[in-house]
């Protein structure tokens, strides 16, 4: 969990209409709010444009004003998830310089992240069949953050030295298994405890 | 990656005809190794019975001595999966009696198992859309098995204290995601290398 992650802009996919005004980029933000309760209960394949559009309380017609098709707002919605995750994560770890602290700050983020979007974990593996490319960008994305970050800190000599790409997909591995413990698996261990084992390990694994 | 992960048995799910013979069960096994592929390259969807006995070399007429359907050939292949990584995990790291070693040898045993199943990724992130259950078995007979283990290795003093659960999922992710980062994501750096800087962080991270 990276405060770099959020600095890495995702290689722009082919998009929709681009909303011009703020209550444009509102409606496309709900409609793709809706996507993913939508898709999330249902799965890509059971989700129409129809249900996306009733759910987010807009005409159909209104859904081809900002998307082309059920595959595109798919695409997006992915990608999108991937921008938020690493924007709550970049809010979170903001201003805190020592790098073992952004790992906790990071990893309690997302986890509270994951809780707040329990359908990320569906929607992000269903693209590995629906749009194998969006759900590489969402972890390369993701991992080139974190290798940045990690290679910024052993130069600051917060973090001990090692292969910043391997131990990035490592510690991206950690949070993305206790998250879907909790959504997935449904644990009711508090975010809190998880985050302390979880970080234990992390910053004995890491540290100088 | 643990030794005491080959030890736990899922509970098993309403099964097809076991077969009585060995040729019987080398029939069997052909069948979901053909399943695999067929699934793996293909996915759920658009594989089809015909595919997996063509595949494997079989009439179709043979499936249906084994099993009932094509959601429960697919179920079976997962646990089938589960119970190969086990038992390969559970191979390499037999007769070593110190759990860091066993750390690194298990980890090496299970991303050598993920490039000779390539398509395991695919088949059990299905799972989660076509047998929810089946994805269930998969990951949580894995932790009980490695906590099961971790908690083991605490006692004899071999790792520090800790929360057993949490860090046998904090580990498993550490494997998923390496083995992923190499049969996904199409990394080409050498298992070995993958190995020594994962092992580096857990051996830290979990060390006395």
């Amino acid at each position: 969990m990276t405060k770099s992650a959020g600095e890495v802009k995702a290689p722009q996919k082919a998009p929709g209409n681009q909303p011009k005004t703020a209550r444009g980029e509102a409606t496309r933000k709900a409609i793709l709010s809706a996507a993913e309760r939508v898709i999330g209960a249902k799965g890509y394949n059971d989700a129409s444009i129809g249900h996306i559009t009733s759910e987010a309380g807009v005409a159909q017609g209104t859904f081809y004003i900002y998307f082309t098709t059920k595959e595109q707002v798919f695409s997006e919605l992915v990608l999108e998830m991937g921008r938020l995750v690493r924007h709550t994560i970049a809010e979170a770890t903001q201003g805190i310089e020592d790098r073992l602290e952004a790992e906790k700050a990071g990893l309690t983020a997302f986890l509270e992240f994951v809780c707040a979007h329990p359908d990320l974990y569906r929607i992000v593996q269903e693209a590995l069949f629906v749009d194998p490319q969006a759900y590489q960008e969402y972890y390369q994305t993701f991992a080139a953050g974190y290798r940045a970050g990690l290679e910024a800190a052993q130069e600051a000599g917060q973090i001990s030295k090692g292969d910043a790409e391997t131990r990035a997909w490592a510690l991206m591995g950690i949070g993305r298994t206790l998250g879907e413990q909790l959504v997935v698996f449904k644990s009711d261990k508090p975010i809190s405890e998880i985050v302390a084992s979880g970080y234990d390990l992390i910053a004995n694994g890491i540290k100088p």
